[in-house]
């Protein structure tokens, strides 16, 4: 019989003891960690912008882009005047917790509050990997179809919440909602679903209270 | 100083070695194979549906359809008529030639003169992976944005044609035609892009004509 050779759980074992020392130091320093997951023009980088706008008189916030190439996400988020670090992966398909450290090394810790991480455009590699976040959410877009549960069901089974973005396109497409959160509320019972439409702003408040309300929570502990 | 491991190169090398082997199988049976590649949600499945109602009358189409998990794509193209296999990748992001072996042993090849393989939905993972197919294609939808080929520019660069579909919801989205195809052209000067919109039809002959031509131009051979 061939011998098997685990490829993964070695790497994945380093990120996750790395992940746990960057855990420790975000807890130290007061910082609160959100990884957000999503396909390719899902509308990450808008809903950031989004929440950054509905957060930022309370919090001091800083955001880490994750690409495979370009730095078109860091660009427009420095434009609205937020702290942004750009990794790119050089094609790999995920970021990885020795990525972050780097990232983390730039900024100053003991000044935030919260920093949102942008994960690279990929509903599948991005799920395994712990980056040491207080939680992750994930954003669909209605675009996307409500079928997405059924074929891509890890991503939504780690996510603490789960955004349905691009809402207004609804009456566009052939998006069948009861459906989506039926399949949804199978994989993940107690996550929440938050319709919302990042550019014009629909729904965010809510998305950003639940997130702000996570924040005061760490920081109280 | 630390050894580097190379943990890529060693399946990829097998990859392509089996691909070769696929490859030369395909060729001896008058196969003409097309790997298609796309995020989740840009209309790979309605986009092969369209495809097969332009090209049924020419050709014998089956359909290999890759996914992490469930079977509503394979669904989809048996209730057309079409033969269709399902791979579930069981959590892996990307097909290999292994599993596009296991799934081509259960067609019948000397029936066929076409096989599309839909691939996992994801623009990062699936492009260093050869088939054994003749030729790559790539859809972008609209909604996605024209900033992806900034992004993500391997699978614009490896793609033989550039599918842009959805094109009917161009009004909605602030999708801006122009740096889109600039970008296109910079990273792959010689591949057609095909303007559809795979669900009303649009434009899908335009891309079914060169996919024929392509077909008919490898059976010559």
């Amino acid at each position: 019989m061939p011998q098997h050779i685990d490829l993964k759980q070695p790497i994945l074992d380093k990120n996750d003891r790395m992940a746990g020392e960057l855990r420790q130091r975000f807890a130290d320093a007061g910082v609160y960690v959100l990884d957000l997951l999503a396909s390719p023009g899902s509308g990450k980088t808008s809903t950031i912008l989004a929440t950054i706008d509905a957060l930022r008189d309370e919090f001091n916030i800083a955001v880490i882009e994750g690409d495979i190439a370009s730095s078109v996400d860091a660009e427009k988020i420095k434009a609205q005047g937020t702290a942004a670090v750009q990794i790119n992966t050089g094609g790999a398909c995920h970021l990885e917790s020795a990525m972050i450290r780097r990232a983390v090394d730039v900024l100053d810790l003991d000044r935030l509050d919260l920093i949102i991480i942008e994960n690279v455009g990929n509903l599948v590699c991005p799920t395994d990997f712990d980056l040491g976040e207080n939680a992750k959410a994930m954003i669909l877009s209605v675009p996307e179809g409500h079928d997405k549960p059924l074929k891509y069901p890890g991503v939504f089974q780690v996510s603490d919440a789960i955004i349905l973005n691009k809402a207004d396109t609804m009456p566009v497409f052939d998006f069948d909602e009861e459906a989506f959160t039926s399949s949804v509320s199978q994989l993940n019972p107690g996550a929440p679903v938050f319709k919302i439409s990042a550019t014009k702003g629909d729904g965010v408040d809510a998305w950003a209270s639940w997130l702000a309300e996570r924040i005061r929570e760490a920081q109280r502990q």
